[in-house]
């Protein structure tokens, strides 16, 4: 069994913790918050250390900036961890810092699991190894961005609402027929909102308010429905998302191959915290074989995600 | 520079030429056939043997069962081998007798590398780490298949003909929402047939042959076209193919999600040659850290695949 503990109890702590339950090889010894929670198996941040002999990994659940980027230099120098850091222009540097201290405490990290970056990453390098010439495009949606909610919720005369990003069909299907079109967010991507409007307020201006907020909504093709509150929270309030990561490659006797990966989540949370479960079972196999560093999702092989031999896995998937 | 040699000139060897003649880090020694071919850099397969030190990866682009299955563990005491090695039931001896040989002459011997098995084998096996519940499906084409089409050229009345083997979308649609379809190859697939009739036989009857055939046809359904042979050369005489392989999990919240990895390709033996291009880098970089045995696609992390430090592709894909 390999013994589990979770670092933070927000919506990617909830889902790991109901994933490792029902996990098979694995065990969940603790769950620790900076609030304290008063229930079996929850735990003060502060007391985590005495756990460093009953627990093989630790998910990391916070948010990257303001929890894993503070907290995994700190965990790692008595536990290998397993985290979601996702600020992309800082993982050369996090990746480099959590690198040398889990090697001085013989420890593994591993860094930047989830989706993006993640299994997105994984297939982006995969598809450029194989079709060296070509372009790759990352779309994100359809899913809900908190950010562009937020930005919604704040205009006055807004109750409640919901956004949704998603990728132009348009779009895609002019990069598979090989025509070389520029990628730019706006360019790929539509914005559609859910809005309750208070009583009073003229839709019409609030739309125009909504479409027009800075980098939220001014570039890109938005399209505002508004509804009731009922209809949002029957309709609009999970936390779907997904993607695409599509390269488009050019063979040296000028043939097109398209590599395409969709995801398509009715639970965002649910997922991330699947693929870090799989990468906490990677790092439990990586210590057995003595490894230690940094590790990232391109520097594991695929036969370490999963419990069962090398054999059974050779005779099942290839 | 990487000193690559080809062993085989078929469709596959032909497209691995070229693909390494236009890549940067590597250099084509020698192809190696069974014929005699009158070229410079064309060499009789009985010659290989002098060849052992100015090679660092030879790529086997022969078939699998009469070429490959003979080839492989002889030319494995002097060489690193890539190949795409594909009768699926025979993998795992193959890849043990490689192993041995492998590691008592201080070798690596990649193994069925290619895109089914190859890249479907990865996804296949990365989708069940993270989707732990859930079942996944394997889809070919829209592609031609060469035996459904030798089976149609051997009617008498059919001049000339060509098979596409074609995922069904209904059959798609149904395991994307969810629904637990029984998936066999007869039930998720359909045939399209473009024959050309010879003059003076009835094309009514040509038809009930063709879908009557015994395992390639009778199954199926089966759509038959009578074109010219004019149109026939233009339009379907290209080595398209490609496939889908779908992954629909349950969280342990009930959610749903898809993982689902799409390939179309102009020409089929393009892309398995751009496959092994890159896992005959990999062969060379495991080499440089004196690795030995055989390798499966799950057994190498994607790092190997590219020419990159592991510190630009940490900034360029995460």
């Amino acid at each position: 069994m390999i013994r589990i503990g979770i670092v933070g109890y927000g919506n990617l702590g909830k889902s790991c913790q109901k994933l490792v339950e029902k996990t098979e090889d694995m065990k969940l010894v603790g769950i620790f918050s900076r609030r304290e929670i008063k229930k079996d198996g929850f735990y003060k941040i502060e007391n985590i250390e005495k756990f460093k002999d009953d627990i093989d990994v630790l998910i990391l659940c916070g948010s990257s900036d303001k929890d894993i980027r503070v907290q995994a230099p700190l965990l790692i120098k008595n536990f290998n961890t397993v985290d979601s850091f996702d600020t992309h222009k800082n993982i050369p540097s996090y990746e480099e810092k959590m690198g040398k201290i889990a090697e001085e405490n013989d420890k593994i990290a591993i860094i930047s699991t989830g989706w993006d970056p993640g299994l997105f990453s994984i297939i982006r390098t995969y598809s450029e190894a194989i079709l060296e010439e070509g372009k790759t495009y990352t779309f994100w949606g359809k899913g809900i961005s908190q950010g562009h909610y937020a930005a919604v919720r704040n205009i006055e005369g807004i109750k409640d609402a919901s956004q949704y990003t998603i990728p132009k069909e348009e779009f895609i299907k002019k990069i598979k027929n090989g025509e070389n079109s520029e990628f730019s967010p706006e360019a790929a991507h539509i914005r559609e909102v859910f809005a309750v409007a208070e009583e009073g307020y003229d839709k019409k201006e609030l739309e125009e308010k909504i479409k027009s907020i800075p980098n939220y909504f001014d570039k890109y093709h938005t399209i505002v429905h508004f509804i009731s509150q009922e209809e949002l929270n029957k309709n609009h309030k999970g936390m779907p998302h997904g993607g695409k990561v599509i390269r488009v490659g050019q063979s040296p006797n000028q043939n097109q191959s398209t590599i395409e990966l969709s995801l398509s989540l009715e639970n965002n949370p649910d997922f991330t915290a699947a693929v870090n479960i799989a990468y906490a079972r990677a790092a439990y196999n990586l210590k057995k074989e003595n490894k230690k560093g940094a590790f990232t999702v391109i520097d594991i092989a695929p036969k370490y995600l999963l419990k069962e031999t090398r054999q059974e896995l050779i005779k099942k998937f290839i």
